[in-house]
């Protein structure tokens, strides 16, 4: 059989362990020399492709350069929020497969969220359509965890392992002074509370801080909440909060859309802050104690520094998997996560194979019945759930510079 | 001779290395068994201390535990902002010393930045004044660096290696699309720009990101800044800016307080938003390119992940050196770092003693000289200065939860 090209991109945003996918990816295309020839990547993923960006891994990261995707934060390869046409009578699909052709591709690999695995929907649908024999597979990645059909995704550890360790440094700092205090930490998640709910394994005994805990999954009330707020100032001097970026109220209005009706920058445009500012603001002025508020930001998807070993091999292992399946003839499918028990009662993951049109453009959000009745906390159900997903630390190597040593294009 | 108690207190900000301080001190102090009878801790300070808040460390943190307060960030003890009267004629002073005296203390420690160096200060002047032969001592802590006296001050080395970590991080993140963009990332430091210099260190190459950083120690220009970063879009499509939370114009206001004079909240009140903020809605509009913010907030002063072996090291040593400088008979002094040189040019650092008169309520700035003259970056001699501090990397003891592990009185 005629040697055949691979070709790997990454879509939408970042997370720690995405290149660690891409590094399971190309290692384990590596491993195929009698089948494989060459390894590109797509940079800037199908947009960058479409303008002809690629580039060469063996030329890029040769020897154990490669390893050291495995612990390099951010997309190694560039991203792009590029959707496809949905008509697949568009002209780009045949320009797309002409260029798969000229470069001799045979397996094509798609790192990314529920978006990306709608444009693995729609050039595996047209790849069977003019029958062709590409094999297109989807490498699932997202710090949110809200794809459908597995049991988590790639990235979501790393984030909820940051998310924990950081909301209990912050309830150190926040214990220190013995005033009246609230501290508000917003966590992203527009729509699904997965990684804000992470903020519950910084717990340390029953009753502690995070105090309060609120996903998007549910109506965001706020005079319930300065209730709730008082009410714990009473048990505790220093209330920790924890709150999605996308809470709203029964109406459906963003909780962070309150403040920006009044706020203005002095060139008179809308000053958009985030809940968590919104909230501090509310708390100091209608409860009267000393209040402040910490947006957790990008870090929660590029920081290193709290990865998780165990997501971190477990998206080695889902870029290898994807390889292995498209070589034995899979195609428009994406890898999944199925959580399996050992023996002894312990936590182990196998990779599994989900036909990729049930999963793009979906979201799973965290159920219902792992939230408190009254919406300010998450069940031990969402513990034990998390719990496994957050272990096992990862030593950075570190460069001559004393700062962790990371791969980069530039 | 009769053996005497020792006491020790936390005041002012926490800092990564705030309880490595804290371990010197009591490590040390446990080795004297003959001269030293108990170890107490103040909680919350001085303050908490007139209170009657104190603990046993014998009591609290028994044998092994006791080193876990090395890898803990926040101040164990509790902190407090309480400045003593100026006057020594004030009753507090007899109040405190005859507490002092009926608790047997012979060495008092106190572990903070100038304004706790002014409580050290008036306590020891007023000691000398009534001939007490309690021993008073300053431990330095400030993760601004601008203590006087002193090569650097403990906590400012991990600080720095947390920021130059991040902005490394955020660097990869930020170049991820291939769109033109500016991140501006606002860092701690009201008067001094130490922390904000210390993103110098995550650059890679000449001409990396960070492109610009601007100090507190400079005017800000905001036209200047605009043209610089016009300029900076030319060269890089991605461009991070490093800023100080205290920049200024050359009237002296803050450039966060053009944003608070326009937006309000919904009940009225001025929302202070960051200078961060303000500088990326004033790209936005008036660039017309994609602009974000992050602001760096508690983590900077709070986050074990980045812990610099180094600081942590030094800030046990300034500890374990201010226990056997009291217990030599000194008094009134704060423990300095002075820098020497191995045979082999490599960094080492020896601790001193300085008259805490000549420190306390004084500010270090970066010295001009260290800043380019157009005012957006630092020379290399900052980076000779600060780089030897961000060296080593501490392996946080990870608990069964999978996260780190700390200790807390609650």
């Amino acid at each position: 059989m005629a040697k055949k090209n691979m070709i790997v991109g990454q879509s939408g945003g970042p997370t720690a362990v995405i290149n660690s996918s891409l590094y399971g990816v190309v290692s384990e295309g590596l491993l195929h020399p009698d089948t494989i020839e060459h390894i590109y990547g797509m940079v800037n993923g199908i947009e960058g492709f479409l303008n002809g960006t690629i580039l060469d891994f063996q030329e890029a990261l040769p020897g154990e350069k490669l390893s050291f995707l495995k612990n390099t934060p951010g997309a190694y390869l560039g991203s792009c929020r590029y959707k496809l046409p949905e008509s697949l009578e568009d002209p780009v699909y045949p320009i797309l497969f002409q260029k798969f052709e000229e470069m001799n591709i045979g397996w094509f690999f798609y790192i990314g969220g529920n978006d990306s695995m709608d444009t693995v929907s729609k050039l595996s649908r047209y790849a069977a359509s003019i029958k062709s024999d590409i094999r297109i597979i989807g490498e699932p990645k997202t710090i949110d965890n809200d794809l459908v059909h597995t049991d988590h995704t790639p990235g979501f550890g790393s984030a909820a392992r940051y998310v924990a360790s950081t909301v209990r440094e912050i309830i150190l700092d926040a214990n220190v002074y013995e005033k009246k205090s609230v501290t508000i930490l917003e966590i992203m998640g527009r729509h699904a509370g997965w990684l804000t709910a992470a903020s519950a394994l910084a717990r340390k005994y029953k009753g502690d801080n995070p105090m309060l805990i609120y996903l998007p999954e549910t109506d965001f009330d706020q005079e319930a909440f300065l209730e709730k707020v008082t009410e714990c100032l009473e048990q505790n001097c220093n209330v920790v909060v924890c709150v999605s970026e996308g809470i709203h109220d029964a109406h459906g209005t963003f909780i962070c859309e309150y403040d920006s009706s009044v706020g203005t920058d002095t060139f008179g445009h809308k000053m958009l802050a985030g809940c968590g500012k919104y909230l501090e603001n509310l708390v100091r002025n209608r409860l009267g104690v000393k209040a402040r508020s910490v947006e957790f930001n990008v870090s929660q998807r590029c920081s290193a520094s709290m990865l998780s070993a165990t997501d971190q091999q477990e998206a080695i292992a889902a870029g290898s998997f994807g390889v292995q399946a498209a070589l034995q003839g899979e195609t428009g499918k994406m890898i999944s996560f199925i959580r399996k028990e050992n023996a002894d009662g312990t936590y182990h993951m196998e990779c599994g194979l989900e036909d990729v049109n049930d999963i793009c453009n979906k979201e799973k959000t965290v159920p219902l019945e792992w939230i408190t009745k009254d919406g300010t906390d998450v069940t031990d159900d969402f513990i034990r759930y998390a719990r496994p997903l957050i272990q096992g630390t990862v030593s950075l190597p570190i460069g001559e510079d004393g700062l962790p040593l990371f791969v980069s294009r530039k």
